[in-house]
């Protein structure tokens, strides 16, 4: 059975990250390069991007955190993926992986597999995306989900145990899990999926969340708290956009997460547990 | 004699791509991967880009339509696209092409070049990149046109003859040809000039909306319904942005791109045919 | 003792580029080369970005000045970026070089000695980049800068005079300097922070306004005045955001650059040489 996340628990890890604007190094896709490193300069992280693979070495050594997201992978990446997890790890430093579109496609799908050695510290996949990372049957058309995140939350849960890491399914509910305790966030709004690359900032906000966990229930808590801050800043940019669509709201989604706070997290959150 | 499209046919393929949601897969230049996939979003469509060879041959025969845009063409990227192509014609799907910048530069000349014995659905250009496209003097500066779309009607239709394809050359006023029957689209602001990849973004939607074509004659109207879905929605964002400039225009575009119904096509499309 | 610059001279120069709209050839990161476009296309300027080796030494001599920013910088792309560099000047056109996060980095920074060899016209950078290219101990975490520019004054002299080139850093004040002469621009405002790549776009706007020089004194100003522009208009941005943070920022940031005037410019920059 699912628990709630405390509007408090979200609001700490919030806290957290705005006070040590943990730098997260970000190996992610071209589309969402841009947009990811503005929601974290406006969530209070800060955010690094690198290309090279001796550079991406050396820079996991400084970085709070590491983001890997496969959703424009080619060949020539992987080898600087691989060395920046190696470094990372050998820090100590959390890694976050998003297995964009996994299943299907057959580079990002070994790949995928390869990197499940590697141990990440957090999973953060849409319901296709965590099915198919799981080894069963899922429909993936593109980057977006058909399917929901309560279709997932077994696979999800069986995934985390297998691997012995944390996942996060996200959609319409997100579900948080370490395979024996499961967290879950109600808010969110569906203009998130009218904006491209807001699963890919998700998962580099969850990357800056866990950067400030100091133990294993706390990696649990503080991704979970990404999930809350950001689908409540989605709730705020929707009214904020009131009749307005994508463009208006991924603006305003920039605008919230900047200036969410916890009268605006416990106002949000309550609500939703309430229904 | 160029026609005017008529409001019910851009309704038409307006409707047809939010019902069907097409997954446009876009190989187009770093410069405008998200701003593209906000695009496609917003008008309803489903982006997918990828950036492997291997992976972008699976992909093809999943996708509904492939965009290949030429902006920021390196030698690698054009095995990867010629294989997508090949995998898309072998599907049976339609294709677009945006040559940008052809003409002056030598690597995009050549393959460009190759690209047309492919068989394009549509080539969408702007005056100077189809005058140089089908072998006239043009005026090449950048990726901005220097020239007129009126300068390049004779040189699509001939281009559009030679090649089998259609061509769609936008500017001021936009014109869609096969060769034989060109359709004139007069709606658009100024203000799609001062934001990077609205040509960009445009042919990735002809290529959503040309996926929804069941024959040669729907294509050429569904790709001048897409010209006149975007322009319309230019219109609605300067004025929306009134005295603000293009950063908020673009916003704007998106949610004009979501939100723009029949009611809004038809009065702005009929008074652009009384001037 | 650094001088202030006057109103008039800004608007001067700001004037020259919208008259002349200068084709800025960017070889930026991939995490800015949309914005940077936008920025360019709102300040009345005209960008271009490719990327393969050939293609970029043809269009050096066809554009009005080349951008070099080294954020993602892989070893492949250094040949075409030193057969840029060496295109334009071969063509006695003007290149600025931004080397973000110079110091820390083993790839970047090899590079960018090889580069300052290539006399760049100007350098923008960061408090942090400029003490590390001047071999002074510097406190590099990533991209944003830890320390101000009050810091790196006498390091951006004595670079400037030892490469023989101008050197801009830029923070709550901005110094542009010959290493003789030095001018200060003290507008800005805090949220340029909190958005990504706006440093990188600054120097995209250099090269645009230092294309209109006739000579090297100049240059100097020129470069002040892209500094002064884009300061009074985050000020502007800032203002019109009021209360609603980095994305509405952005968003209006592009909207002042645009409609930013010499009446604006007098008003915001007499304002702050009075403190």
């Amino acid at each position: 059975m699912a628990q709630h996340l405390s509007f408090q628990t979200a609001a700490r890890y919030q806290q957290r990250v705005r006070a040590t604007a943990p730098l997260v190094h970000c190996m992610t896709n071209e589309v969402v390069t841009n947009w990811t490193a503005n929601v974290l300069l406006a969530a209070g992280a800060s955010p690094a991007m690198l290309a090279d693979a001796s550079e991406a070495e050396v820079f996991a050594a400084i970085a709070s955190a590491l983001l890997i997201n496969l959703g424009t992978l080619h060949v020539a990446q992987t080898q600087a993926m691989t060395a920046a997890v190696d470094a990372t790890r050998r820090s100590g430093k959390p890694w976050v992986l998003d297995p964009v579109a996994v299943g299907v496609l057959p580079l990002r799908t070994r790949f995928c597999h390869d990197l499940l050695g590697e141990k990440p510290t957090v999973i953060r996949g849409n319901p296709s995306e965590i099915l198919a990372l799981a080894g069963e049957a899922s429909e993936v058309r593109g980057p977006d989900s058909t399917q929901g995140s309560d279709d997932a939350l077994t696979a999800a849960e069986r995934l985390a145990r297998d691997v012995k890491t944390i996942v996060a399914v996200t959609g319409a509910t997100d579900y948080i899990t370490d395979g024996k305790r499961t967290i879950r966030v109600d808010n969110g709004h569906p203009l998130l999926q009218r904006v491209t690359g807001t699963g890919c900032a998700l998962s580099a906000l969850v990357a800056a969340y866990v950067s400030t966990a100091s133990n294993e229930a706390e990696v649990l808590e503080a991704a979970a708290s990404a999930c809350a801050v950001f689908s409540v800043a989605g709730e705020e940019a929707a009214q904020l956009a009131h009749h307005k669509g994508p463009g208006s709201f991924a603006v305003y989604l920039l605008d919230a997460l900047a200036t969410l706070d916890e009268a605006i997290l416990e106002r949000k959150m309550q609500r939703r547990m309430q229904k």
